[in-house]
Parts: C-alpha cells; sequence; structure tokens
C-alpha cells in the first residue's frame, strides 16, 4: 500500500475554537498526522512518498468555487492588512449570514468574508491554512491518479487540516477543502464512471454530501454519529438521499451515540453493498478513527482491534481504493486505529 | 414627553463578544441605560414611569416565532443543565446552519439550537437575557399604548438590551426581542391603519426590515452606514424595497462612513417625506445615537447639538411617536445625546 504524505500539514496549526462559549485550545492538531505516519513506520509500511505541494487548480477549481478558493489564498494577507496585531489571532467568524440575510451582498468587508463562508467557529484560518491545505490537496489528487493508472490496488493520503465537513464554497468541522472529493473527482477525470466514497468518519461528511448531492456519478455513503445529537446537527439524515439527477445517490447511515461494533458492522455491510450495488469502478474512503471509543469529541465504541477488521472488510469490496485521512482526536490511540486500517486492507488484498 | 424606564435592563449584563478571532469585553453594557435617564433626569424630564414587567405575550407572539420566543426562555436552563460550570460563561454560537446546511433539521442538540436563531457571536445570551428583553418588550409596548390612545404625543423608552437586529426568529446585534416592532405591531392593533419605523441608529435595522418586508401596513425607513464595509454587512442596500405585499414600504438610505452631518440631514429630510407620503399615523423611532461622532464602533461624524436638531425635525413630523433605545457605544456621551434628541422633539412639539 502506498503512503503520501505531506510535511505541509504542520503549517496549519489553530491556536483556539470555541466550545461553548469559550476559545479551547484546537483539538485537530499537527501531532496527529506525525503519529499516524511514526506508527505506519513501525508497522514496516515503506513506501512513503511526498508528492509536490501545489495541488492541480484544474481538480481544486472543479470541486471548489472560485470565490472561495480567493477568499481562503488571501484571507491572512487581508486579515493582517486590517491590523498587524492579527497576527497574533487566527481567523474566526463573528458574523454570518444566517436566515434573514443576503448570503450574496455585496459587501466587501473582511469579517463578513469570514461569516459568508463558514459554518462554525472551531476552524480558525491561521498563516499556513492555505498551503497545507493545497499540499493535502495535491496529495489527494496524487493518491487518485495513482490508483486511477492501476499502478497501486490502495493508497493512504496522511494529511490535515482533513476535508469532509468542506463544500464546494464553505469551511467547519476543522476542514477547509474537501480532500476526498478531490481524489473523486480525479478518479472519474481519469475514466472512472462510476466513483463512491464511503466515509466512517465519526461525524457525518456534509461537505462531501453537498458536493455530489445533485450528481448520479459520484455515489456518497456515510455511517456517522446520529445528527440529532451529534455535530454537524444540520445534515447527515436518512431522508437525506439526493436530489435531481443525484436522487438515490446519497446513502446516510445515521447510528445513535453509543453504538459499538457489532452494530456499525453491521453498517458497513450495508453501505459495501449499496458501493456494489451502485458498480463502482473505484473507491475512496474519508478516513476519520474518531468512531474509537476512546475518542474525546465522539460517542461510538469501536476498540483498536476494529479498525482492522474494517480495512479488511473494505478490501473485500475488491476496488482501486483512496483512503485520506479525516478526524481522530484521541491523538496517543489514532496512529495505531489508522495503521490497524491499513493493515487490514493490505493483508486482505 | 414621557419616559419609560426599566430596571430589569440590568439582568442582561453580557461578559464578552467574539471580535477580530478573540473575546472581548462586551461594548453593550448596562451603564448605558443608566447614563440615558440620568442626563434625562438632570433635564427635568419629570414624568419617568416603570411599566410592569411582563410583556403582553399576544403582541410577543404576533411579531417573534413560538419556537424562538421558547427557546430563549429556556436557553439558560439547558446551558446550566448542559454542565454546572457553563454558568461562568455566557451563551454564544459556535455552529450555524450556513449554506449547505438545513436550517430546519431536526437536531435536539442546545449547541445547534444557539445556533440556529444566532447570526452572530457578539450577542451573548446571559441568565438575565430573557427577564431584561421581556421587560423591554413590555416597556415598548406600553410606550405605543400610551401614544396610541392619544393620552401622550411622544414616549421615550429607555432600555437594553436593543432590538432592531432581532428578526421575527434571529439574535444578533445586541439585539434578542425587537422592541421597535413590538411598538409599531401595538400602534397597528390600536388602530392606527399605517405606521411607520424610522431607523436612526447607524447600522441598519435589518431585523425591522425582515419582520415587516412583506408588509404593506408599516413603512420601515432606515438611515445608516452602507453594508458594503458596515455591520450588519448582509442586509440595508438600498435596492431592498420589499416584497409581495411589501414592495415599496421599506426604504433604505445607506451612507458612507465619515458622513457629517448636512449630508446625514438630507437623508432625514428624505425619509420623513417617505413618512408623510406614505400617511402614517404614528410613527416609532428606533433611535441609536451610534452616528455620534466619538461613538467607537460606528462611523458617521454627528455632534451631540446636532442630536438635538434631529429631535425637532422628527416632531415637525407631528405624528404620536414611540422612540425606543437601541446602539449608542460612546458611554460618557449617550446621555446626553439621547436627551438632546428628547428635548429637540418635547421643545418642538
Ligand atoms: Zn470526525
Ligand atoms: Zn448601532
Amino acid at each position: 500500500m502506498l503512503i503520501l504524505q505531506n510535511d505541509r500539514h504542520r503549517e496549519h496549526a489553530g491556536r483556539h475554537e470555541m466550545y461553548r462559549g469559550r476559545l479551547v485550545e484546537c483539538v485537530e492538531v499537527p501531532e496527529r498526522a506525525e503519529l499516524v505516519l511514526g506508527e505506519l513506520h513501525r508497522r514496516g509500511f515503506a513506501r512513503v512518498e511526498r508528492p509536490a505541494v501545489r495541488a492541480d487548480m484544474t481538480v481544486v477549481e472543479s470541486v471548489h468555487d472560485l470565490r472561495y478558493l480567493a477568499f481562503l489564498r488571501q484571507a491572512w494577507d487581508h486579515w493582517i492588512a486590517l491590523d498587524s496585531a492579527n497576527a497574533s489571532f487566527d481567523i474566526l467568524p463573528s458574523v454570518w449570514p444566517n436566515q434573514g440575510l443576503r448570503r450574496d451582498a455585496p459587501t466587501q468587508n473582511f469579517s463578513a468574508q469570514v461569516g459568508r463562508y463558514a459554518f462554525d467557529a472551531g476552524s480558525p484560518i491561521t498563516r499556513g491554512t492555505w498551503d497545507a491545505c493545497l499540499a493535502g490537496a495535491a496529495s489527494a489528487i496524487e493518491a487518485a491518479r495513482r490508483v486511477a493508472s492501476g499502478s497501486e490496488r490502495g493508497a493512504l493520503v496522511v494529511t490535515r487540516p482533513p476535508g469532509h465537513h468542506a463544500g464546494r464554497d464553505f469551511f467547519g468541522g476543522y476542514c477547509f477543502l474537501n480532500n476526498a472529493a478531490l481524489a473523486a473527482q480525479t478518479l472519474r477525470d481519469a475514466g472512472h464512471a462510476r466513483v463512491a466514497i464511503l466515509d466512517v468518519d465519526y461525524h457525518h461528511g456534509n461537505g462531501t454530501q453537498s458536493i455530489f448531492y445533485r450528481r448520479a456519478d459520484v455515489l456518497t455513503v456515510s455511517i456517522h454519529g446520529d445528527p440529532a445529537t451529534e455535530y454537524p446537527f444540520y445534515l447527515g439524515y436518512a431522508d437525506e438521499r439526493g436530489e435531481g439527477e443525484g436522487e438515490g445517490f446519497n446513502l446516510n447511515r445515521p447510528l445513535p451515540k453509543g453504538t459499538a461494533f457489532d452494530a456499525w458492522r453491521r453498517e458497513l455491510d450495508i453501505a459495501l453493498e449499496a458501493v456494489a450495488r451502485f458498480g463502482a469502478s473505484a473507491l475512496v474512503v474519508a478516513l476519520g478513527v474518531d468512531a474509537y471509543k476512546a475518542d474525546p469529541i465522539s460517542g461510538f465504541l469501536l476498540d483498536s482491534a476494529d479498525f482492522t477488521t474494517i480495512g479488511s472488510l473494505i478490501a473485500s469490496a475488491r476496488l482501486p481504493t483512496v483512503f485520506v485521512l479525516e478526524g481522530g482526536y484521541a491523538v496517543a490511540e489514532m496512529g495505531i486505529n489508522v495503521a490497524n486500517v491499513a493493515e487490514g486492507f493490505s493483508l486482505a488484498g
């Protein structure tokens, strides 16, 4: 299995996020990727590559909105231009176009721009966010190209910030560019007529769902904590099945907080059956490992050993597969859990 | 002129608001109303009343959404039920249903409820917010009844938090219940067929506009800093003229930051002409005094003496008039500026 590593992820290191009326330390930290890479190394995954750090913008611009990309690229410079003292603080939204307001209002104000694109206050934009995201996007695109060409059966992209909460023109949930969507689009562009995205992160991949919600060529399937009680709350319900041409091509399998692996695994069977029925010729896995029992911000009860089983069950789909790192905040154990998925996939392959 | 005072405003005393990526002290403080009342007293406004502190919910529920009101009423209890340590922090939103998300999602999560109704992170809900708002609403309704009955030509409601940014089902801009809208609705219910609301606050009254945007019986007129650069950014443009039956019954007069009184006054003439042409038989003034030159968060250049002129120009409309206190954050001078409006209005009457 090919591992794609991206050192520039370190340049995205947020200081604070809003949680219950206060600013707390960010839980999505650089150490996460380092621990995953360290564990993969210990397990003997020897084929580790560092792709170019600049993504193919043709792909990025086919998944994301041009104005949104321009905003992300220039955000830090605009922030510092407001006040050089802003360098001591990350960018967080303070106002946004909720109901009754015009999202398309012709305002030039920087805070208003931030709020136009943000859906939470947990995702600080830092000096290095754009570079880190672009390098992650490059890795995801490269992984998809290697798998599409048949030169690899599986590739794992170890990068951060994660991507599955980011949509065509919005960020949130620690995500800015949607790496899984970029990988899926790359597979489509390389000739795979039908691509499936399987999201096993604890949190619903609202960004990924919304990017492909009106498309029949990319099936999106997600197993996640029920948004009735779990983040991101406002999307991820079972009745969301796609719209227009995309109707029937989105599958949400929300599960109550406290779900253990027996029940979770049955959902994975259902998800993989849907992928097979869809006739996908390639698979992207949005690999969050926050379904782990000790994850500090999640609520499923999976053990580390269960992630090995997940890897082999995914391998049983017999599809060229790109794994993209998403969430997982039990930092000490997340390396083990990701490596278990990789091992389960590789050994079953 | 009758002054209506509300002591319970003090129970709303937010600790922090988000500003440029950090939490800063609230600028909308209890001292604001106290200084206004002190100055009115010094000027000899002797008829000061304290109405009942519970508003007529029939009026409140005709302006605001029932689920939103239930949320506000129960918010603090739900907040403390999450964690008793939350008593040390005010409620601020951390996630909200921006684009791509379902505002109507059936989530029970408390943070998701907060975000459903909030459009900024500058408006903390505190232990006493609901009681303070309800007492303010009661004062606004009582003022409108006294003016409607003909027993008073003018009444000034000195209360806080302000109201003009609050809509039927949203809060923001330090506002939770829309006192000006409640006064206007009360005047309508008392038989005034056509009521006008004139908003002279520096910031566009987006809540008031949206409440009456589809109605022809209440004209909304606002003179304010151009939302292209000024808060609330996403509403308040000149091309917003009302919708459906309300088309033609909303007038926005945005002015660039840095506007002085000469130009401002010409806009007031235009606004008062619109009120006269509309045929209003009663007027509500959303009285922010943050157009003052030294206001810390605003950008017009009005002098204190200009507020006296504003009061007499409004009196020249010869309409029963309810003034409701909105913004104004040059705390030391705001008492003078509000009293100047009251004096200008009374002496011209
Ligand atoms: Zn997650
Ligand atoms: Zn204001």
